[in-house]
Order: structure tokens, then C-alpha cells, then sequence
């Protein structure tokens, strides 16, 4: 993600914005922009792509601002999630199951 | 992302679990996942740093998947809703503001 | 809330909005608008009274419509969950302290 | 909800948690839990009853919360939100479409 991490920050910083890029103001942005994601969503499994794409966008961006702001890198920091959870969830035990996979 | 995404797919295919990955079901998974990652900062601003990153981990997976699904990488997918914030909010109107940048 | 109830009742019939008001698509109702609601402090905690009344007003009409698919009056269902917190939480272990009140 | 309305204010007292209750914290609060009613559909649109209704109570609590710190009553606010949609989705126009229906 090093083009993106760089485009965001050029982004803000051309805007005087990374004022605004709290922690806190990046997790509920995150939050109100994975609601409009879902809004895609709300009375049909069938959607429009290309407001998913842009509200998925949104969503992107976001986390690469909170990585960067926390100075991880977001694709390892969602690789040591993903061996957590591959710990969680044993292969055996998992397989084909969603009921114990509610808490990623 | 390209480690992720394969990473993504692997733990997916050995757990069958792509049966559960519609693109509604990944859509409210990341709501989901940003409401956790919200609760870091449900009282406080100040947040358990390691808590932080596994629930943005979480957003980060479910991300990686649904733009598998939706065939695009997250990360073109990025730049391009950056370019367009990026005619929304002109430099020398959005600078220091933030009372225009609600809706990203 | 029988006021509201009814007209929410009487909203969605003339309208023959029933059809889409699934268990589901109500939860992601909700979430949805909690998401605009949280956006009236996205970048700050000052607020807009009036966008953020009719944010509430919004998750309000979604939980009614949800405690009457479900034929639960909303208002004993808060007042069973209420009791339940009261246990989890007793006042001499919890008063003051917000560090245990993460998970209401 | 007077009784509910009751019902919290004391529990709050009680508690002295009514410091960590501003208007924000309340807004994160019931995304935070919009979010875990979210959780009983994340994989399917079948659902625990007992978990779904612990989560609504929790929605309804933090909303009776937020219309107190606002002075308003929730089912007075709920009603004019209505009746802002009513006049939004006319009878005749809005009839058994799910279309306009996204932004309620």
C-alpha cells in the first residue's frame, strides 16, 4: 500500500488536514463510512458496484490513515491478525463452520 | 497487498469459508469489525494500542476479501476514490476545513 | 412508545413497506443510521442540535419496527436488559469507573 | 419510556457514571451496539432470539440516554422524524418500492 500511503499523505497535507486525523476521529470515520458501505446493502443482497466500490474506498482509506498515524504498516499488521486467527480457528475444527467464527 | 490477499485466500480455502463470504455478508462483517474497533474509544480517547491494531487488522482482512470478490486490488481501488475526494475538495477550498469534509 | 408504534404501523402499511422489513434488513437498518448519527461528531465533539434529533429519530423508528417484529414492547425489553446491566455492573464495584463498563 | 427514561437515570446515579455520558460518547455508544446487533445476522439472516433482544435493549438504553442529555422525549422525536418521512415518501409515489427508501 505504499502508493496509497503516499497519495493520502500528499492529500492531507496539501488540505492542512492531518489536524483533523486523531486516532479517535480516523476509528469513527472508519465506522460511518463502513455504514455506508452496508447502506448498499440494506433492503437487498443485490447492489450497485460502483457505490460499493467508492464507500470500500472510503473504508481504504481510512485505515491507511490510522495505520499510518499508529506507524504500522497495514498489510503486516492484517497479516499478524490473520495468524491469530488462523490460531483461533483451527483447520480441523473450523471447516465449513460459521457458527464459532461470529468473533474474527 | 498481494502477501495478504494470498494469505486471505489460503486461510479461507483450508477453512472453507468462502461459502460465507457474500459481499452483503463481508459488508456487515465490516461494520461489525469497525464497531469493535469504535469501542477502543467508547469512553476515552486514549486506547489500549494492541487492542487497536487487531480490530483494524480485522477491517483490513474483510476488506482484502470483498475487493477479491469484487475482483479489483484495494489498493487501485483506494487511489481512485482519492482522486475523486481530490476534485471534491480542491486544495485552496478545503484547506484547514474540515466543516466540507463530512462526506468523504 | 405506543404513539409511534402505531404510526409507524400505519407508515409502513400505506406505504406496503412490510415486505422489506426483515429481522435483518432492521439490524442493518440500524446500523446504518447509528453510522449518520455518529457523523454528526465526526471531526469534533460540538454537534448540529437538529441533524443530530433527526439522526436519533431514525435509529428510534428502526428499533420500534424491530421490537414489533419481534412482539416485544421496546420499552420492557430496555427494562430487562437495564436489570441484567444492574447485575453485571453493582453499584459498589462500578461506581466511578468506566474501565469495566467497555461491553454494556 | 418514562419508566425506562426512570430506570436509567437512576441507574446512572447510582453508578455516578452520568460524567462519561456526553453527547459523543453516547453517539460511539450506539453504533458500538448497533454493531453487536449487526453481529447476530453476520452470517446468515437466521438469528438467536435471547442475543438479538439483549442487543436491541442495549440500542434502546443508550438512545433513551442520549434524548435525556438532549431534553428531548424519544417518542415525541421519533414521531416528528415520521412525519418528515411521510411528507419525503409520499403514499402514492413511494408504494411498494424499496428504491427511495435508502435514506430514510
Amino acid at each position: 500500500m505504499k502508493k496509497l500511503l503516499q497519495a493520502c499523505r500528499t492529500f492531507n497535507k496539501e488540505r492542512d488536514w492531518d489536524q483533523f486525523h486523531t486516532a479517535e476521529n480516523l476509528a469513527k470515520s472508519i465506522s460511518i463510512e463502513a455504514g455506508e458501505l452496508l447502506e448498499c446493502f440494506q433492503w437487498s443482497s443485490d447492489y450497485d458496484r460502483e457505490a460499493l466500490l467508492e464507500e470500500l474506498g472510503d473504508v481504504t482509506i481510512y485505515c491507511v490513515m490510522l495505520a499510518d498515524l499508529l506507524s504500522v504498516d497495514l498489510e503486516e499488521n492484517g497479516l499478524a491478525k490473520l495468524a491469530k486467527a488462523a490460531q483461533k480457528y483451527p483447520v480441523e475444527k473450523a471447516r465449513g463452520k460459521s457458527t464459532k467464527y461470529d468473533k474474527l
